[in-house]
């Protein structure tokens, strides 16, 4: 193991090492130039003949997607939802509309626009109706509760919030506690059915004063003039990250980046012209991976889901031909789960993105068996969600089904929108050797990296220390060059000396037969320092003890990674379908000692 | 028709009726700011917590392609050339020695390199090794003569000239004519066979001052740092324009536009990762359609070949495995007119780009009766190659053929890497109706747009004027958007005050069982201003006389459209397949009057 681990952590607060670092986060912002370079490159030395002019630069940002399809897809479905079907162009009038609307609502540019909404089709329009009235979007997780709802939006400083109805008591609760606090209040505007139908709780907004998407968008003028970025690195959304950690950071994206993205996913992803996209990614997280915006570009047909469940997936993917859709593992584990009655076969081959967790050899097997073709991403919200890919090589389809699993397992490479991902040494920044063992940090480099964290200088600088985003996950490099994650830096367990991947060792509990989830965490010990802790979830019908659990890991994995201890529970798990391990660790916490 | 026609050609010489644009081409350069707007956009007002630094900003390039093609594609195959072949990491590798050695002969930022070399590994190595030494790549056209060569390096101030062994003669001339006018001379690189080989006739450069690519490489150092742009906008190649007009100009692009324009087309092609793409598009136009990097950004496989002919075509296809290539409707034509000896079956469908000039039905039957399925696309050197897709609707497919054929000759729809392209009043800049009649001229907006004419300020603001690019082509846009060229502005026959669209001439010409090649340009006439006048050359064994082929013209156009004058000959063309229209004009000229 690499040196920095035998002094666990003390690189994460790097400042302690770096004095130069710890002067500039008491200085003011500008001190960030020291540390991950120049701000400005330099300027553009024209040659004799050559201009920068409307005719060769227009900023880039997805906006420019919608305008297009508007014209070349025009008539082709862009968003289903239930009976609900518009075309591109109607799609493109409607975010008109809905640009329009905002500003006589008092939006302008740089103002923040808040949603609290599932993947209907407003999340959809609003993806590019905000930003058509050069607002930003902060799209909020909705299985946040009100407490910090109320602080996101008093942190974005949202202007406007747009509520799905059924989520509208939790908002309105918010909405309480800003006023409370005597914080700005956002407007308020509720998004109906298509139909216009809202749920009995949501009639009591009207009490109070708030507006219905629906009426918003008939006041809103069609010939609305788009207020285009001004500059390509203007901000077009805001990300809370969903918390694994219990302090959000608003990670910003700009129109150039967001463009850049939404092409490079859509390379990532073999996404041809005019796809059938089914929305099983919250729209919520990291803008649908981009692919709000990739989608339009593609002119492809979003299929719209309120809730992911197997059965509304078979039926969806049937019924409109699915031809792409992404999820967390967690997604793919309910499809492979789900009982024969909420099955349907596929008309055709499924291609499915998979990302935010390595997907264990189980559920690729069984999702292969069903006739889904799974691709493995990885990528943080600070990458605008897919940053990498492990790029499938033609020669390993040969390859026995657990070696391809294993493979398929990897993080992989950068996608094209990235200039360099790495493995580096946390404290010297040097790449670390390709030998499959070396452990450093995975970090990025390009124009798909956030431009910050909002109004959080000291974060940003910290997360660009050295001109590389460093993403606090903990990797190998294998021989072939692609990349494997072996955890977060703060989820490694650290037991007398040795890291332990919790990472390896939830893999080998996930291939136990009785095993639906599992999550392991460090457990303090007097003793080692820490020993593995494992949260299990069993499933259905299914039986098996700490004991069988712990024997079945020292069976697979050497003796001092395998859990000391298991807890049978559900496990906590953010919208997103990560697992909240910072919970569990308390838990764990609060148990002491194992001796 | 549109009532600029009226007063033919005024429009062109726009500068007289816009007395601003007059004045400020007697000013000096800056200038164009008041014809195409402010040529710098808003600097960035970053908000608080946002940076731009080398973790979230690289300037735009296609070197980032190669270089990650290197890693993710490593040991794949990237350039085959006969027996030769390479891997990406090799191709990397000969790239970065290329780079270094063209720094040792003393090539700085900024500086033109010069190519003289048909498709061959050389000739893709070299689109990387120049921009990766920061100087620009000027690939001159092969069929061009020893006195254009000798005006273009003057033009350029190439430094180096890269020459393929069976081009040396010429360029020797070329470079003998400098010396006479005391021009300075540009360093010699003789491009032999991979085998080390040379023709005979190259041999006596050795006599002279001489370098030999392969030996150059050997010297090149393999960890050359690597000289990125320092700003996006920095140039990266000068394309000559091919001479359809007798006066060439230097089309300059940009890193980026060559970025955006490289995926752009991948994305409009459905070029999917590792495609096996033949090189039957000359590497030196355009710089093979954005492709040369577009491949190395989808580690695709690039089939060099040095003479384009049906049989090496069928070879490779069935050797490779050909998935994609592209072509002039020459190419085509060459393909569906060779002899049954020369073909083989296709392993697979082969995808196949064609532009340059719309591809005649009875062309696009055959090649879908070969296995190969044809899009269309339409661009100019000036916008990087492809521009525009005739976007394919899969409702189309059920159409009758000649419907689908009809459909298909259309220029179509704007691709990802453009704003806007419209046809629009080249007086007024309005956009005309969408009625498939009232012609305007095709202009462009985007990022894919040149940076301007090298040192040729003036025709730069004329290409520019009023924020769109003016491509010189009559179009007519139809009720589904999709716009159809005419004709060059400069091409167009008027007839008794009716504009004749000479391509709507030739596609009947085509349909002409014994027509192999047709081409119609005005012949002056005392009483009707212009009359048409074809040229036409036969298919071997085929008769016909000038009677019954305007007697066919008359019997499937308005009378008024068909020729009143037939010439039999070879047609004169670019070597990019473009007939010359030019020559064919001076001919009708020297003809004189009919009547």
């Amino acid at each position: 193991m690499n040196h920095f681990f035998k002094i666990p952590f003390t690189w994460i607060i790097t400042t302690s090492v770096l004095p130069q670092v710890r002067t500039t986060f008491n200085q003011n912002f500008r001190g960030i130039s020291q540390i991950c370079g120049n701000l400005e490159p330099r300027s553009w030395n024209s040659m004799e003949g050559l201009v920068r002019c409307p005719a060769n630069y227009v900023p880039l940002s997805p906006i420019t997607f919608l305008e297009r399809s508007a014209k070349v897809y025009r008539d082709r479905t862009s968003v289903v939802y239930g009976t609900v079907k518009y075309t591109w162009r109607e799609t493109y009038e409607r975010c008109l509309r809905l640009a329009s609307a905002l500003t006589q609502l008092g939006i302008s540019r740089g103002d923040v626009v808040a949603t609290l909404a599932p993947n209907v089709p407003a999340m959809y329009e609003l993806h590019f109706g905000v930003p058509m009235a050069g607002a930003l979007i902060c799209t909020l997780n909705t299985r946040l509760d009100s407490a910090m709802i109320s602080v996101l939006l008093k942190h974005s400083e949202a202007k406007v919030i747009f509520v799905d109805h059924e989520l509208l008591e939790i908002a309105w609760e918010a909405l309480g506690l800003l006023t409370k606090r005597k914080s700005k209040i956002p407007i308020l505007v509720v998004i109906s059915e298509s139909d216009g139908s809202l749920t009995s709780s949501s009639t009591t907004a009207f009490d109070k004063e708030a507006y219905v998407y629906e009426n918003l968008l008939s006041k809103g003028d069609v010939k609305f003039e788009v207020r285009k970025p001004e500059n390509e690195l203007d901000s077009i959304s805001i990300n809370y990250t969903s918390g694994t950690t219990s302090e959000p950071k608003g990670v910003v994206y700009s129109h150039r980046g967001a463009y850049l993205n939404s092409l490079a996913t859509v390379l990532l992803h073999g996404i041809g012209a005019m796809p059938v996209y089914l929305w099983t990614v919250p729209m919520f997280h990291c803008n649908g991976w981009c692919l709000i915006w990739g989608n339009a570009a593609q002119g492809g047909t979003n299929i719209c889901l309120r809730r992911v469940r197997p059965k509304a997936i078979f039926d969806s993917i049937a019924l409109h031909k699915v031809t792409h859709m992404g999820g967390a593992p967690t997604v793919l584990n309910m499809i492979v789960n789900s009982s024969t009655s909420d099955r349907k076969p596929l008309p055709s081959k499924v291609e499915v993105m998979t990302g935010g967790a390595p997907p264990p050899p189980q559920i690729l097997h069984k999702m292969e068996e069903l006739g889904f073709s799974v691709s493995h991403l990885y990528g943080l919200t600070e990458t605008y969600g897919p940053g990498t890919i492990c790029q499938w090589r033609p020669e390993w389809n040969s390859l026995p089904p657990e070696e391809r699993y294993r493979l398929k397992s990897r993080q992989g490479v950068q996608h094209l929108g990235l200039e360099e991902v790495d493995v580096r040494d946390p404290v010297t920044l040097e790449s670390v050797p390709d030998d499959g063992k070396t452990m450093g940090e995975v970090m990025f480099r390009g124009n798909t990296v956030m431009s910050g964290y909002h109004k959080n200088p000291r974060a940003t600088e910290e997360a660009f220390r050295g001109g590389w985003f460093q993403s606090g996950d903990l990797a190998v490099k294998h021989s072939d060059g692609y990349f494997e994650v072996k955890d977060r830096s703060k989820d490694i367990v650290i037991s007398g000396g040795e890291n332990i991947s919790t990472i390896e060792v939830e893999t080998v509990l996930y291939s136990h037969p009785a095993v639906l989830e599992a999550a392991v965490v460090g457990r303090p010990d007097n003793h080692w320092g820490q020993t593995p802790c494992a949260f299990v979830k069993l499933k259905e019908g299914f039986q098996a003890d700490a004991e069988e659990i712990i024997k079945f890991c020292r069976d697979h994995l050497p003796h001092y990674m395998a859990p000391r201890t298991v807890v049978f529970e559900d496990l906590p798990r953010t919208s997103t379908g990560k697992i909240q391990k910072f919970i569990l660790r308390e838990k764990a916490k609060a148990m002491g000692s194992l001796f």
